[in-house]
């Protein structure tokens, strides 16, 4: 295994002791139990929670700022964070107005962002939660039951946290919230497997002429496994993946992310991106927000995924709202 | 070979296509010759143009917009542009308030951008070049007489922009980006090679236990195979490679740069820009300016580049200015 650090039992907290360094005018991070919280906090709105396994960076701590997210809490590679660490980053963050948990669908982040929201609403604090599962590629999966919460987060994320930040109440915020949820779809791609530092070698085999169409973002199995096909069949057989679930008609408008798994480059995502709207206006709909790049990764893993969330005037002022965070960043 | 794309030899234009659908706010992409130039040009100032090789995204055609490029040159992947395509971008983008050249010290790019300078200079426009040579690693490379152009090129463009946005003239732009080459200094260091589309296989090969140190951005050798190291001893040698060279001494400001190779995910990246904040620290040189990311990349390429910028009043206020490009975008 080659990768830059000192110990893999270290690396999450080494690699926090960076962002820290790093953003210390947006984010600060305490240490045990981990958490990032922004560094005007606490805001006087709906703190905006969320966390889950390292090694999808930036999601989330990339994310603390104004904005967006209030606090993240990242557990171990791959792995998710404990209640206790939830309980402080809500602790750290939430007020009156109560507080949101985004919380991506796998049984660990579930179980573990639920006994977390019951500790606060002993103390009084109003908390809820929203799952998000938009990965139409599999019913259930290696760590979830139901359908695995991927690239629709990072749009949640920015979209609850301009509801947050414009004053919206919490039954507001959690009303666009699960607005979000019930109109974003995902689908991934890999073409080679990631390596979980403690673990040291690849999460699983793919022959040299393989893809795995349908990728979890640790690296569960997907759909099916193919041969490589060029990127323009590929692109269609995603695009019209998460187009037929949703499902979009013509007319609709969307906003388009085309996110690298973090192994592929920005040359292959941006030519992906042109694709996946060439395939998308083939069906009559007009892609009018864009999100391009590795926002949601799965270590080094080679692989892209496609997120369509279908949109409305609300959820477009929301997404355009100023937002100033390490990894998301304009108006501001 | 894994890759996104239909075709090795069109993957350029194909990825420019997918750049131009996604930021058509931004930019615009001729194809014949390809260049990429801002939306709004012509606009009134000096026009900063760059290009290179592709396929070291975002750099160059990522930071085309208000507050930085007027535009870039794409050429084939790791291949200069030609002579007509940097001569069109000039035409499309530069005034009588003249053009600064901004060109990487590769023996390629350095021809081909003075022979379209003199072309322009034959149609009465103020063509001036700046070459950034800011890698410490080797005196002369596989592709370059004298240092290599690598991060600085990111931090010039930036601040030179910024020069042209606030109504520098020509002189002053030049002047402000001669400086920035005299402070300017990075090294990489690779963990794995990449792989060029239409080679097909990697471009060099590394032991499991070892690293490439001092890497070019095109997979040229470096100083030195090392045996891999923690990151903590392998970013102190290269704080100290290019502290050294600068030299930096106790007491100065600097913006550090730490960028990921293409490969190297974000979550080891903050882990060796959080070393290297330390490291220079314990040198009495405090960091005022950050850049953390894949900025300038080798497509797939594992590993990581440290830049360190000498910073004063003027290059800070420049750096801080506002910019609104596919990935650099702060103040607006």
């Amino acid at each position: 295994m080659k990768k830059i650090l000192n110990d893999p039992s270290t690396v999450v907290s080494d690699s926090l002791a960076g962002l820290a360094a790093a953003h210390a005018d947006v984010l600060r991070v305490e240490y045990d139990p981990a958490h990032v919280v922004r560094a005007d906090a606490p805001a006087p709105g709906v703190a905006i929670i969320s966390g889950g396994g390292s090694g999808h960076e930036p999601l989330h701590t990339g994310f603390v700022g104004h904005g967006m997210l209030h606090a993240a809490v990242p557990g171990a590679v791959f792995t998710s964070p404990t209640p206790d660490a939830v309980q402080a980053a809500i602790s750290a963050t939430t007020g009156q107005a109560g507080a949101l948990l985004v919380v991506k669908n796998y049984t660990g982040d579930v179980l573990n962002f639920e006994t977390a929201a019951e500790l606060a609403s002993a103390e009084n604090l109003d908390v809820r939660s929203v799952v998000i599962d938009d990965d139409v590629a599999v019913a259930d999966s290696t760590f979830t039951a139901g359908r695995r919460g991927v690239g629709g987060t990072v749009l949640l994320e920015k979209i609850v946290g301009g509801a947050s930040e414009r004053g919206d109440t919490l039954d507001d915020v959690e009303s666009v919230a699960r607005k979000v949820v019930g109109q974003v779809r995902s689908v991934g791609v890999a073409l080679t497997a990631p390596t979980v530092p403690h673990v040291g070698e690849p999460s699983f085999e793919l022959g040299p002429d393989e893809i795995e169409f349908g990728i979890g973002i640790h690296g569960e199995p997907g759909r099916e496994r193919l041969p490589t096909e060029r990127a323009e069949e590929l692109v269609d057989r995603m695009v019209t993946a998460v187009a037929e679930d949703l499902p979009l008609s013509g007319g609709d408008e969307v906003l388009l992310f085309t996110n690298s798994m973090g192994g592929t480059p920005l040359l292959e995502t941006y030519l992906a991106h042109g694709i996946a709207e060439r395939k998308l206006a083939d069906r009559g709909i007009s892609v009018t927000r864009r999100l391009i790049g590795p926002y949601i990764t799965s270590l080094e893993m080679q692989g892209i995924s496609i997120t369509v969330l279908r949109m409305d005037r609300e959820l477009a002022d929301l997404w355009d709202a100023p937002v100033h965070t390490p990894s998301l960043r304009w108006g501001m």
